[in-house]
């Protein structure tokens, strides 16, 4: 990975997708879904062919649009001093393999990140679920020795892509790494900011259904999809009309 | 459901109402006991047949009185320009079953929601519970697929009504929807919001009480109705003589 | 139990006691030991043999000094215009039966009353209870249905006093009622808000260890002991000395 | 320990670390990692041989830099008019047994004390605890009665170095204490309170971790290494180069 620290073509007119970027980094952290500098968020302009990212370690509280580093969908630095956050293989490999992604949200929150650990899936066990995530949220194959010794954080993106083979990845817009931590998406960095919280939500309230009642069943396909679609399908009606 | 814009009889006069959903509305998220979107109040008018309820989707920080949704008992709305909260037809089955109740409230807060997902009622484990509600608060049963296939949200509230044939809906404020969440009501819809918050502390304490001793039973009848009574039975002597 | 408005012998001069008895229960509310009105702190003047408490179902918010009502040992009101707590019988038959008693306060703080609804004592289990606690936090048997159909109140303190028979009230100065939620003491009502305080984090602390270890058993009495002594005993030597 | 008010060779020019030690005690509580008067943290001179250390049972709200306590490695006072924190024998142990440490930071935060009082170390089971600490977090064998019947905070510190015989304490820089609570340790009195909070943080994924997989294995090695090594190795590339 090579830093240039001219612009190159393409990089100009980028300051909305930082700030936005920025702005996405500190909500993690202000929501509580990231703690110290656990956690990161990227999007892509597709157009462009460019990734903005968080850079590497940075305080959320001292995070401004200009330390964004801007990166090709390859993960080569085109803008930007700082070095971007590790994680970046990951993200981009996610841009590569999904092209209605349009943001992602790397966080450590709590409920969700356990269920990592686990190494389960969070079972679709109520309605809060199916209005987000249709279906259960899949945790993936922990990583072999050989992958981890190898270029790590883009094997973490390719193991996503193979959990993924018979799922789309819009209407289940999150994943648990196994052993590390969840990682969600969106049609923006706004929304997969907004698939973090949902997510440490749902997985909040997973967590208690099985203290209370271990053997629990995932809910009935017929009130999951019901739930979905009322929310997300071609006949939703809930929500207002948009204009 | 049909929407007419201009006012209707009955339609007029309704602004403390209209204000009062509104901040029940408001309250809810303030409190916590529902996040994002996930959450409604309403009220009834009895002298009008109105209902009075929060529109779908809005952002709490957002409402106002004037988005507030007015419908008939039957759910046709009769003011607002705004879609009304998909679980109307709910609330208004639960006005047009139960004379006594003029406001409802529907949260998916935390431990009451883990019960809901685990289909649990909640057992009377404590003077705490029995101080708000006379006994267990029951949990409706799933719906079948026909249901959810037909009106899902009134199919709902038919749930909620067959599973209070044998109870008395002023002295248990509140049910568990199977797989979804808890819906609470009372005499106003801010005793309706207050009822949401006493089952969530209820629930959480309940959860906690089963972790600890998961063979634990239902406290004796005869502290369980001293508590309730003393506090809402003829001969109550807790708090203040009303004026 | 009468109540008379006038003034009467020894309800002068309780203005400071009145204004620490406020305080207290503000205290509790505040340190989020009692949610709503679910909670009450009073004091005893020794000297008068006159008792300070909470009036009954006030919002704390709303509290103040003059609000607070006056009774004798025997809980008979002499000063104040609102009922007393109607926890008061409880309050009063600890006063009378603990000489060294100067402050009670009850709350349904979570964790403590998960314990007392699982009608288990608060094993001492680390030494963050034997700083405070010499010993378990013990609970009491639930009480008789005569028991509660008579005077209920005065029977749960009956019933505290019976489970203290072979315990220093002023070493453990906590109790479980079954069923029901914690009661501390002090010996001024500020020491018993602390002592809820320290109970809840005792009783968290335990609640944890409990779920990581359902088996574990008490610490050593020698570390219960030393830990208990170095902050309480003759010899205590953390903190600072007293002037 | 005898105390002597007058300044000692050495003693001056701590202004600095009195400060940072005084920040580091006050950041304890405000990071909810130590509440009440549960906690303490210290630093090193090692030029002077002098350790600065909190005051014993002074709420941290009221702590000023010139109250902290001055001592030597053998933890005699030789500056301030306080006692010392109870628990200075503790941290002097190990800053005489372990070189590369220049601060230590004890607390009785949630999940590491339970563990702690469960005698179980925290097993390494994600990426986010091998982020901050290489393998398990080891929890001390309890004392005899002959160790606590003696300099009891001594010998809590030599348990802790007994455990750390065949461990580098700056790759694993915390421990529990059996039966009592965490204590952590960094190069700085401020990393030792950063430590505090990862372990806190890292104990709290790894109980809610075995809640739902109570059989659950701590991660391959490949994996732990990685994580810890790419934040703290020769060949660490995240976060930004020092300058």
């Amino acid at each position: 990975m090579t830093t240039r620290r001219s612009g190159v073509r393409g990089s100009r007119g980028l300051r909305a997708l930082r700030e936005a970027v920025c702005a996405a980094n500190v909500a993690l952290f202000e929501r509580g879904l990231a703690r110290f500098t656990f956690g990161n968020a990227s999007a892509v302009d597709r157009e462009r062919g460019l990734i903005v990212i968080k850079p590497s370690g940075v305080p959320y509280a001292r995070l401004r649009p200009a330390q964004m580093v801007v990166t090709t969908l390859e993960g080569q630095v085109v803008e930007g001093s700082l070095r971007p956050s590790s994680d970046l293989p990951t993200h981009a490999a996610l841009f590569r393999a999904f092209p209605a992604l349009g943001g992602v949200a790397h966080t450590h929150s709590l409920f969700a990140t356990a269920f990592a650990q686990a190494c389960r899936g969070i079972p679709c066990l109520g309605t809060t679920h199916a209005d987000y995530f249709h279906g259960e949220v899949p945790c993936t194959r922990p990583l072999s020795a050989r992958a981890v010794a190898g270029d790590y954080e883009l094997e973490t993106g390719l193991a996503i892509i193979r959990r993924f083979r018979s799922l789309d990845p819009m209407a289940v817009p999150a994943v648990l790494v196994a052993n590390h931590a969840p990682i969600t998406w969106g049609a923006t960095v706004g929304d997969a900011v907004d698939h973090s919280a949902y997510l440490e939500e749902v997985a909040s309230i997973a967590y208690h259904t099985l203290a209370i009642a271990p053997g629990v069943r995932p809910i009935a396909r017929h009130v999951r999809d019901k739930h979905y679609l009322r929310k997300h399908g071609a006949q939703a009606y809930y929500g207002q009309k948009k204009a």
